[in-house]
């Protein structure tokens, strides 16, 4: 019943999440246990200016 | 000042949305204690590209 | 595969928990649809010295 | 290492995101030490209608 | 900057987790790119009594 | 209605925690807006060895 949630940067693709759901869910198995199914994976993209690091904004810090 | 949070797949309508903050305000307050007004709730709605459940994308597994 | 999350005061007794995520399933599926089977809850109890409301700590504010 | 999060009403222009990432850091250094670098903040605009309190959305209790 | 949180059931041994911070970073940088510097990993241990199931306690549905 | 979330490593006192819930409450509505009476607090104290940076665990990583 293990929850992994993410929270990355805007921008990745499809095939990319659709690999990062396949690789954390085994990971998660290999480190602690469990079956693969009883595994849920949540995703959030979040946009550089809602993502703040060392009192920046990573919008202006790393922009594009 | 419980505060209660639903992540769900995206796709209900707003009085969807409407009954859920009033059923779940009514049953926290039913089965914890409290007053209604002291209760919130916070949706999410999850894309089925954005959740994974056994180690696969949603949006494979059970396509619209 | 909704998932909702409680945040509340620590304190409430296992037979309140029970029924918290009893009625909230209930909640949630007759509100939104699905089955219950389906509903993860996971519930946080927080102390009332890391809860902060008004710029006060809780536990300065609600003694018990 | 800390991490802040934020949820709030939608509706914040980018100079008060960086301005909220700036101050929130500097206040958190302030009470809790540490350094402005090793400080994440991550703001979630919520709308109105993903809003609950008292068991009413926000949408209908505070129209803009 | 990525941020990956991980709920599960408490019981894990400090080894299981060393591995699950090892692994889980790993499978980010495969799947999503990046560098393992960025990556935080947080582990929340949920009590089976926290945490409900087709809205029964897991403590009720799978005793020890 | 904002509901700011912190998570740092355990070991805070309660008045660092008292001053961190008033100074992060002030730095909002000095930079988003808003009542201090709307703003929620919630602090999580994380232990060492369930924060991983960079695929370590802290508590290997930074030992007390």
């Amino acid at each position: 019943m293990p929850i992994i949630r993410v929270e990355m940067f805007k921008g990745r693709s499809v095939d990319q999440k659709r690999a990062l759901v396949k690789e954390l869910t085994d990971a998660f198995v290999s480190a602690a246990g469990g079956t693969p199914e009883s595994v849920h994976v949540v995703i959030t993209d979040v946009d550089k200016e809602d993502w703040g690091s060392g009192g920046q904004l990573c919008s202006d810090k790393f922009p594009d």
